[in-house]
Order: C-alpha cells, then sequence, then structure tokens
C-alpha cells in the first residue's frame, strides 16, 4: 500500500506553483511556473535515488535500477503542465502517483527484475503549443524533434526558445530513454466512474482526435448603415458552425463530441461587422469511421454556410490521432490488481488524449482511470477524493510490480 | 466653389498618419496618430487665421470672427478619429471640408454676419472609448465630463489619462464654445446614393442606436471527455444569440440592424469547453418603436436561450440613443443649397451616429451626404470620389452662407 497521506501532501504542495484564486492551477507548458515544478520534481527524483535526466524537448525521466538491467523499464508517469483555467489532478496525479510508487518501493526495501522509469512529459494538454501529448508524440517518432522545436505559441514564441529561457532544453536527444511498456494513471475527467460508483476504470481504448485551425473572411462594415442582407459577418458564419458542429456531434452521438474552444475576431470594434475571425475545432469519436463522418459532416457543412453567407471559410486539418486501443495484457493486468486489491472496476474508454495513447502505437501501453468531481477536468474547480487516488496509485504499483517482476 | 484640389490634398495629407498597408486608416482616439493629425489641424487653422482652442474633452474649435459677434457661431465639422479598420474619408472629409470653407472664404474675402466655428471633435467611433460621439455628448450635457473622463478603454487606461499622455486636455470647460447651429458634412456609410446616382443626401433623420454590453458564465470542461448533453458551452451560447439577433433585426427591417462586434472568450484553449465571453451588442432604428421592440425581443430570446443551455447570460444596456429628427429649416437651406448648385439630391436616414446628432438635441442641425464607394465603411477600402467630396463640401459652403449671412 502507498503512502495515501504522502501522496496527497506531493499533490497539494505542487499545486502552489501556478495556483489560481478560484483553488486551480494555471501552469501553462514550459512557463516560469512550469518551471518551479519541475525543479520540484527533479529535487524528489534524486532524493528518491533515481537517476535523473531531461531530453531535449524538456521530458524529464528519472530511472530505478532492476535487478536484471538488460530488460526495458517499466514506465510509469504522466504530465505536470496544466490548461490555462486547469485543476489540481490532471496529469499531476499520474506524475506524482508514479513518484509514490517509487518511494513506497524504496521504503519498503523492494526491488524489481526490470528497472522502473518514471517520466513527465512536456506539453501534454496542447494548449500553448499544437498538439496535445507533444513530447509523447516525439518520442515515438510521429514528429521529428526539429519540427516541434519550432512550433510557436500565439506569441511567436517557439518550443525551443521557450525550452530555453526555463533552461529544460536536456542533454539527451529524444527517444534516449528506452521503455519496454507504459502504464498512466489518470484522473477520468468524465461523469462515469462517478456516476455508477466504481473505484478504477480499467481503460481499454481512447478517442481518436481531429484538430483543425479555421479561418472565416468575411468583410468589415458599419454596423449602423449596412442593411442586414448586404452583410459578409465572420461572427454571424461562425456562429452557424458552431451550432453546425454541435449537430453534427450530436447526430453521431454518443460517441462523438465536437468543441470550439478558440475564436479571435481581428480588430474588433462595437460598431463594426467582423470581417475576420481565426478559430480551432476539436472533434473526437473512439470509432475511427465515425471520426471520418464528422470531418466529412463538418467540411460539408462549412462549405454550405460559407457559400450561403459569401464568405470565405479556410479549414486546416493539424493534427489527426486515429483511436488508441492499449494492449490486452497490460489491461488485464490493470484489472487483475484492481480485483486483488479489493476496488471495484469497470472497463472505459479515455474520452482525453493522454501520452500512453502515443506510447501505445510502439510499446504496450494501458491506464489506470479513477473517478472525478462531476466529471469536471480543464477546470479549475476539478476535484478528487483523497481515498480515490491512493486507489488508483495502489493499482499502478501493484500493475507495475506484476509486470516488472520482484 | 471650393478647392477641389486643395480639399483632396488635405485628406491625403493627413492619411498618413495612421496609414494602413490596405490603404486604409487605423487612428483611434487619443492615440498618437491622433495626436499627429490633430498637431496638423491646429496648424492649418492657425494659419487660416481662426482663433484656436481645445476644451477639457480634448474637441478643438477654430472660430472665424463675423461682423456681428454677438450672433451665435454657426457650427460645423466632424471627427479626425477612426476605427481599427478605418478609411480616409469616415469624419475626416466633413473636417477637412470645414476647413477649406474657411480658406475659400478666406481666399474669396467674404466676411459673413455671424462667426463661423470649425470643430473637431473627440471619439466620434467610439471604438477605444464608449460611447460613440462621446465628445459632443458631453458637450450638449448628456454626460458630465468627470464621467466620460473616467471611461476606460479595454487596457484600463482613462479618457483622462490619454488626453494627458497626448497633450490633448484642452484649457476650455466642455461648452465654453456657445455654437447656434451645427451642420455636418460626412459620406453616406451606406449604399443608397451611389445605387441611385445621387450626389447630395439631405439628411433628415438618424437612427437610434442601443449599445449593450454582455457577459454568458458557463463551464469550461473538457472538450474530449464531457458528453455534449452535459455541455454548459458559452460559444454555442454566443452563437445563438449571434443568430437571434440577426433574425429579430431582419423580422423587424428593413428599419432595423443589429450587430455583435466584439466577442472575447476568457482563458480561451483549443481543448476546454469556452466558460466565459464577455461580448457588445448594437441595435438600431430610426423608429423608437422599432428600437424598443429590438431591445424586447433581444431580452425574451437571450433569456430562453440561457435557461434551456443552463448557462448565465448578463446584458447591460450602456448607451441610448433615441433616433434623430434633424431641424427643418436647417434641412431646407441643405436641400436649396444642392439645388442652387445643380446637384441631385435626395432625402436620407443616417444609418450611423453622427455628432450632429448630438447637436441636434439642444440646437438646430442638419447634416449633407455624399456617396461612398459600394456604400462601404468602417473598413480600409472605404472609397469616395474627388468629384463628391468637392459637390458635398460646396454645399456645406453654401449652406454655411445661408445660415450665417453674407
Ligand atoms: N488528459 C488531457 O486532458 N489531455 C489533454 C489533451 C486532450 O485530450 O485534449
Ligand atoms: N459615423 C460613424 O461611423 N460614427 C460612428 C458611430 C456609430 O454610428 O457607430
Amino acid at each position: 500500500q502507498i503512502d495515501s497521506a504522502r501522496l496527497w501532501g506531493s499533490i497539494h504542495e505542487t499545486a502552489q506553483f501556478g495556483a489560481t484564486a478560484k483553488g486551480g492551477v494555471r501552469r501553462l507548458t514550459l512557463s516560469s511556473e512550469d518551471k518551479q515544478v519541475r525543479d520540484w520534481f527533479r529535487k524528489a527524483c534524486e532524493d528518491a535515488g533515481l537517476d535523473v535526466h531531461t531530453d531535449a524537448l524538456g521530458s524529464q525521466f528519472g530511472l530505478r535500477k532492476g535487478r536484471d538491467m538488460s530488460k526495458p523499464p517499466v514506465g510509469i508517469g504522466s504530465h505536470l503542465d496544466t490548461q490555462p483555467t486547469g485543476g489540481k489532478y490532471d496529469g499531476i496525479l499520474g506524475t506524482l502517483g508514479a513518484l509514490e510508487v517509487i518511494r513506497t518501493l524504496n521504503d519498503a526495501g523492494i526491488e524489481t527484475e526490470a528497472p522502473i522509469c518514471i517520466v513527465n512529459w512536456t506539453n501534454e494538454e496542447g494548449s500553448r503549443f499544437a498538439p496535445a501529448m507533444m513530447a509523447s508524440a516525439a518520442y515515438v517518432g510521429d514528429f521529428t524533434t526539429d519540427d516541434i522545436l519550432s512550433r510557436k505559441d500565439v506569441d511567436g514564441t517557439t518550443v525551443g526558445q521557450a525550452l530555453d529561457s526555463i533552461g529544460y532544453r536536456g542533454e539527451k536527444p529524444v527517444g534516449f530513454q528506452k521503455l519496454g511498456c507504459f502504464v498512466e494513471l489518470h484522473i477520468e475527467q468524465g461523469p462515469i466512474l462517478e456516476a455508477e460508483g466504481k473505484t478504477i476504470g480499467v481503460v481499454d481504448s481512447g478517442q481518436g482526435v481531429l484538430w483543425y485551425d479555421g479561418k472565416i473572411s468575411g468583410f468589415e462594415s458599419h454596423a449602423g448603415s449596412t442593411p442586414m442582407p448586404l452583410r459578409r459577418d465572420a461572427l454571424a458564419t461562425l456562429s452557424e458552425i458552431v451550432l453546425a458542429m454541435e449537430a453534427i456531434a450530436k447526430k453521431h452521438g454518443p460517441n462523438a463530441v465536437g468543441t470550439i474552444g478558440e475564436a479571435v475576431i481581428a480588430n474588433p470594434s462595437r460598431n463594426v461587422i467582423p470581417g475576420e475571425i481565426a478559430f480551432t475545432m476539436d472533434c473526437r469519436s473512439a470509432d475511427g469511421a465515425i471520426m471520418d463522418a464528422l470531418d466529412r459532416d463538418l467540411r460539408a457543412a462549412i462549405a454550405e454556410i460559407a457559400a450561403r453567407r459569401k464568405v470565405e471559410v479556410k479549414i486546416d486539418l493539424v493534427w489527426r490521432k486515429p483511436p488508441t486501443h492499449f494492449d490486452p495484457k497490460l489491461i488485464a493486468a490493470v484489472e487483475n490488481a484492481a480485483k486483488t486489491l479489493g476496488y471495484s472496476s469497470r472497463r472505459i474508454t479515455s474520452g482525453a488524449g493522454h501520452d500512453a495513447c502515443n506510447l501505445n502505437t510502439v510499446m504496450p501501453a494501458a491506464m489506470v482511470f479513477v473517478p472525478c468531481k462531476d466529471g469536471v477536468s480543464h477546470n479549475e474547480l476539478e476535484d478528487a477524493t483523497q481515498p480515490d487516488c491512493a486507489a488508483g496509485t495502489n493499482v499502478l504499483m501493484h500493475t507495475v510490480l506484476a509486470i516488472a517482476g520482484v
């Protein structure tokens, strides 16, 4: 059994780095708050006797030796960055839970056959730089390191510049730390476990993701003197797209969602009809055929709206992550650990993307979910209970012991 | 006849202050570009022998003596500030046209009975600070000077601070310069004169304006893991409001318009359902009863949308300007000047608000319109022809001579 109070203490100690007035955390990737939590994490890893290094994209690795160093390490961990209006658990539970596993094994003097490596992946959230799960995507070879280093945030700062500014461009090439498999603990970020009173979600799959950048070019004109029928209003166009996206996601539901999270009017003014809007779209489904249908329906709806309103709308697919099907043996190991420990559990699909979804494309991977309050995440009110966090961490530890061998 | 080439030269010389790449002007009120054009205007007034002063809200007055100084001056002018994506004519034609009238009278050695006062009103556009036609509203007593000085732009800078930063907080109290009447020359900013091939619009009325500040409070949550039916999406809410506003304006049309020009998502992120949006609304009609109906329908629609989507929407009426009915005698004087000069003309309603609409509440006022290309305004492509600008300025001069007496 892990030390529930110590885990809880770590979560709340690090929540100070970027703490918001509403009780959440704002710790955008590679920001000064992210540097603070990274420094804390590195020291904690060193204090736990781990062999620590950072890769060229800033991901942090802490290796605990195994009896048989020829075996590839069992990877566990998650991320410490948050959304602009993030909570105290998303990513953090999985990273500090991994640390807690190491601390518990150390205290109990337990050696494993295979080594264990704990990881804090850079930019899982995808809020400052696209795509999400950025560093793990580069780790599995979906993008080159140079490509990722050149990605820009809204202010034009590149990933490379941001890494340098906080001193976290590591010395090791991406992929330097080999892993044999990966297990990630996370809050569910959805309402199912709580609603069904289950403690552990055995994650067997994950939704695929489509990310688009969009731009609407209408025509700025006077709000008072331009008759309604002559307008080419970029905001009215966006509004139709938002509602069309909502309708399309519902039509393909329940296994589909669609969101427009960002929309910026260029040169806004109260008495000017909006002429230009940049926006983003996020569509998901756990079913690849539904993803294709979402893409098709969305493009058709946008083309119809643009033509009818005599406005130009460009959309650009910037990221496509297919649905994930986790490794059956690892899924069984998680399920078995939950059963052995006496926790109620169910199989579940992840609505969110996770680094484990990327790693699963090149090695066996799996995930452990615990409930979060009202299914709320990406919100400062995100909450989870201490017993649930401890339960998930115990399942993580027992899964690791089963895989690594004692 | 005024000097068409000199007028055209002034318009294009001052268009350099805030010139944009697309051929427009970005000269927000009380900005450094606004200081440049104000300095130019002051010097031009002094060179024309006018007695120049600035009031406490930065409005510039240039007085040309009359034979009978006991008579109140005939006011003419407009504004030199522009929209963020503004053109070279909106306000500028009326202000530099007034200057051209003075220069022409000087050259011809024409004295008038009553004095003539040319004016550049501060913040007509209302884009940086609300309301529009700000300084003329204070001049007629709709707001106190202190109230206006404390109004803030989006960066929190007050009107008072902005005035001081460019050295244009004048020594004279607002209202110091008495005027007997006011005539404003302006581009139409709408498509009617051009469509009908008329050179002069004799403006007999102006639309009333309703300005609202709005705020939507939904709930931020995860774009991937929040099922569609559980969302409280602020952007989907805004989208319904935008389309409802459009439908309501069309329903009460053709004598009604409605626009949402500004909308800002708080803490936007691609994979977060928008939780909070601040927006503005602008509704207009030349008919007071329709204005009331727009307000009523809009509030009802918003209440229904908010309740159905379980989202809070607050709207706050920040400005209500009733419709304007200009002075019959001055309207006739404008119409007569157009006829005398042989220009085709028609009566017209102004879709935009103007300083003349404010002045009309305390003194006789009227306006002269000239066509603009495709009816486009509040756009960098705004355009007007040299002959039309000259024609409008001739009508302005002949109207002034008729009122002031030669
Ligand atoms: N777990 C999580 O919130 N990931 C962020 C990436 C995404 O799914 O949008
Ligand atoms: N004339 C003009 O564009 N005025 C700006 C104020 C408004 O009508 O919105």
